[in-house]
């Protein structure tokens, strides 16, 4: 069953590979889950992970067939600085949303709502990859910032919920940049600005 | 096979009903499904729909098993004026979540993403009984209120993503009234305030 032009031993290695990692984050959250680990049950070298995937972060998104990294996407978005940040966040979802590769993120968000497993990865997803990143580039009071940003996670999560998948008009056919122009507004607020109950939450 | 204490005829003269609805909401719209059509397809009297379900509204909220009913709901959020209603419409959504029949809408969330039929029952009930609604009730200009709903409803759709179904923290434990004052402005911004790029829509 060798297929012409591919390395049909080293395909069958990288999926072993990913489907012991996809097991260990969702089973164990992605700060838990080790390269070693998942070696071990994938019967492989952890050398040969690191070889096929680099880190650990970029292990977990090509386990989750994430079309771009956030690694390198979140630190550009607030090279600017926070002034303009809501705009610049929006304008990049989108961006990455409205490409071809937009439909490999539409469909971790359909597979979410139908497998437990899949909502875990996700979270996990969200809070070791975006969150945690946003947050190191919050001029905030720390207390305030996980619910800062994930008050933008779900403006975000949303908009794509709406405009992608539930597909309501006139959300789904609005060109791009009305959109940055209305919704920046509202994760600069979250991210930078004046949010009513946050004081309640920080004073638990 | 009869069930003691119910009256299994009537029944399944319900349920068939029901799945004659949800076929024609799904393949014809709620504008274009019609009572008279459904009971032609279920095989029974439009009379016998009408004494069961009442409404073509009602019949809708009963074929998706929504636990409340935006013909009172909304109008309710709407009773004191457009002031302080985004508050007022966070703080209704969060405590029919919250509530034991929130379980249901976030059933029909989960089964909107992996079913194609679910994601067209979800926007046919987004736009004829939420958004159709609430504009009646809005003070702006015409052209632009039907943008300004949809994105109210995307940062509600995010909310009820994040917080009930991904269920990122902190965001899942964050008591209600916290949100109802942190979302609530953009909400009442996006159906009421000053939002760019609505003008470039409207121009087109």
């Amino acid at each position: 069953m060798a297929r012409t032009g591919r390395r049909p031993g080293n395909q069958d290695t990288r999926e072993a590979i990913l489907t012991a990692a996809r097991k260990a984050f969702t089973e164990r959250g992605f700060d838990k889950a080790s390269i070693r680990q998942i070696a071990t049950v994938a019967e492989v070298d952890p050398a040969l992970v690191h070889h096929y995937f680099g880190s650990k972060d970029k292990l977990f998104l090509a386990a989750m067939q994430v079309p771009f990294d956030p690694g390198e996407v979140i630190p550009q978005v607030f090279a600017g600085g926070t002034d303009g940040v809501g705009e610049r966040l929006v304008r990049t979802v989108l961006t990455v949303w409205d490409s071809p590769a937009g439909g490999a993120a539409i469909g971790i968000m359909r597979s979410v709502l139908s497998h437990d497993w899949s909502a875990r990865m996700l979270r996990e997803f969200v809070t070791s990859q975006i969150l945690r990143r946003v947050i190191q580039h919050l001029d905030v009071d720390p207390k305030e910032a996980p619910l800062r940003t994930t008050l933008a996670a779900s403006q975000l999560v949303g908009v794509m919920m709406v405009r992608y998948i539930v597909k309501v008009e006139p959300l789904t056919s609005t060109p791009r940049e009305v959109l940055v122009s209305a919704i920046g507004p509202t994760i600069q607020r979250y991210l930078t600005g004046e949010v009513a109950g946050l004081d309640q939450m920080t004073d638990q």
